[in-house]
């Protein structure tokens, strides 16, 4: 860049933040302590003149060193020497010109825009983030993440999860890749709801080529692109796995779809846990290698089993408001409203042989003034019926089992 | 019963025992804290003289009565009459004839046969065990429960445990019923392994009369039926579910490895962890309902998630000894084992495009120094070559990825 540039990135946040952006990889926690320390602007135009005078020298800093301590300094000067090799290259007017032309805009710390949850990461957190689409909307947000070699299975469960969580009014978040990804974000999209790609790359470059349409159909339903590196950025390893502390920051609660023994998705996962945030993951069969790395962190305590959207609300949830409801189809029998001695003497009870109060007593066990008495509840319950002198089990009435029907 | 049989009872602690198991239903804790405070022999004779008397006299007691406290003693007032109603049809040696007939005998606490654990029960301990077959051995054993109407899946899991645990000496113990239970006993028995079936009615009514085949099968392979209840009885509900509490007491773990949402699987899994016995449950798909109750004891806490007959043992297994091995297909990259600066640098190589050190450096955000360092760790690692000038990224040495292809 030009010296013009530094100049203007000294003097303007907003530079200095795209500049940041650009100069370092995501994650570099030096950087960030620098930058939290001494300001973006001020700790920028000390690395600019590092750089050009091919030594780092406190004495420009002035006022803003007092929150630098002795470790972090030498960290610093050791960083100052990566940072240079990457120094001629970073251009923020080009980056920007370059998210002007696809649609794509600066967000940084202060402005409305900016997801304050994201400066829970500390020294960690991005400096700015590139967005195409909405504002990134993460008041209620949940992530969704999981193998690219996911099953038909997880795929399922996926879509069904984004479409219930976005019908609800939460947004997805996810990495926009091939497979668990693709279909969390494409449930959210069916129902018309908002959700939130995270790239590791710029968000001029739709990773991987086989979603660009997809991730179209993500900013035109109203979601939203976002990348903590320039546009034209390429997508590495290093920042795909940076990508993931982004996805965990970004929403309220994690949950692993389908994963492998390893993989980036268990790594997301545990960023979760480590921001403290609620960790949840989908079983699936034990015979499937897919679901290996849920059930790795359900065995390891990282993650809470979770089987269907309102388990994932209730997961990501305020208590109470979230709480999921009771199984929708769990079975009621009609047994199960009574009091133990009640069951004991209908377990002396035949439905097809009539026995007498004794006899009903000597099976249960109980004594016969029991058995009297449990024999008159059981038969308001439909559950016992005299025959002759004696009596035999019913299996309850209509209205008692339609009314239990279900839990709630 | 005649008098004479009371008066051998009451001399006999073994007949003693087979009267009470057949005068009170399972998990009387109220006739289990009176044999515990006086003794089989004693509490029997006391009960005798109230049946016949028509009322309770603590004298007869005598010297025992110290440990009966008035709680107790009033509960036990309430009792004797629902224990008089089934006394007249009591025949212990009718119920030891009958099950000398099909191969039966009666084991009671104090006997080499008796399997201690039980005792953990307390008051709810069974008073006796009708056993036919092996004695039963419990030292290594482990419950796999589950529902009568399982899956394919759920069965196939059910078979694979069973045979695993069997062939590394493990006693597999069930409830005998359809499904899981079967399941479970088949698997131990297609390995010649022994396993023990605990039934809800007597141990000469093979119970579901569909599985009789395999009940003698189990015997056969050196396995052993047992119930509390005498030869003769017939399963019933409360039968069923105070049978739960035996399974589990038997067992050092208890795994569920298909439920429903309510199930008497889940009921044997809260018994087990009321004694404080590990319990696990295998994860399956969430669109099954025949795993809706294993991922309801997983999300309560109650349960671990258990994958394979590797984590079973460990979970009822001695800590160390059992421990279960890593995961055996595990994918292991080449990059796993270098430093984070080295996976930097490998980022920023292209496979295709040679670049130099300043280059790379720049690209992975790396100073040239660090680059050049880290480009030679990765060239004796096979990531790197060299190309020109310039540098490209390679895979791994073939010998690299071979040498670490499995965790231990």
């Amino acid at each position: 860049m030009s010296g013009t540039d530094v100049a203007v990135a000294q003097d303007d946040g907003r530079a200095a933040r795209a500049f940041w952006s650009a100069l370092v990889e995501p994650g570099d926690a030096v950087a960030g302590a620098l930058v939290q320390a001494c300001g973006a602007v001020a700790s920028l135009g000390w690395v600019a003149h590092a750089v050009a005078a091919g030594r780092p020298d406190w004495s420009v800093l002035a006022g803003s060193t007092g929150h630098l301590d002795d470790a972090l300094r030498r960290r610093v000067e050791v960083a100052v020497r990566r940072w240079a090799a990457r120094w001629p290259s970073v251009d923020p007017a080009r980056d920007l010109a370059v998210a002007a032309r696809c649609g794509a805009r600066l967000v940084v710390p202060g402005d409305d825009a900016w997801p304050a949850v994201l400066d829970d990461l500390g020294a960690v957190a991005p400096f700015a983030l590139w967005v195409r689409g909405e504002d990134p909307r993460v008041r209620r947000s949940v992530a969704l993440v999981g193998a690219r070699a996911c099953t038909t299975y997880g795929e399922r469960v996926a879509v069904d999860l984004a479409t219930d969580l976005a019908r609800s009014g939460w947004v997805v978040v996810s990495g926009g890749a091939y497979g668990i990804d693709a279909a969390a974000h494409r449930g959210a999209v069916l129902v018309g709801g908002p959700t939130v790609v995270v790239l590791a790359g710029g968000v001029d470059r739709p990773y991987p080529a086989g979603n660009a349409r997809l991730l179209e159909e993500v900013v035109r339903a109203g979601g939203t692109l976002v990348s903590e590196v320039p546009p034209g950025s390429t997508p590495t390893r290093g920042r795909f796995l940076q990508r993931n502390r982004l996805i965990a920051a970004m929403s309220r609660a994690t949950v692993v779809v389908e994963a492998a023994w390893r993989s980036g998705a268990a790594s997301t996962a545990h960023h979760a846990a480590g921001l403290l945030r609620p960790v949840g993951a989908v079983p699936g069969p034990v015979t499937s290698a897919a679901s290996a790395g849920c059930h790795r962190l359900l065995r390891d305590g990282v993650a809470v089993c979770v089987t269907d959207a309102s388990e994932v609300m209730e997961l990501a949830g305020d208590v109470g408001r979230d709480a999921a409801p009771g199984h929708a189809d769990a079975e009621v029998r009609a047994l199960d409203g009574l009091e133990p001695a009640a069951r004991q003497v209908h377990d002396g009870l035949s439905r097809r042989v009539a026995r007498d109060t004794q006899q009903v007593a000597a099976r249960a066990g109980t004594s016969a003034a029991e058995a009297r008495a449990m024999l008159g509840l059981l038969e308001l319950e439909g559950l016992a019926h005299r025959r002759g002198s004696g009596w035999v089990a019913g299996v309850g009435t209509e209205a008692r089992s339609g009314e239990k029907k279900r839990r709630s």
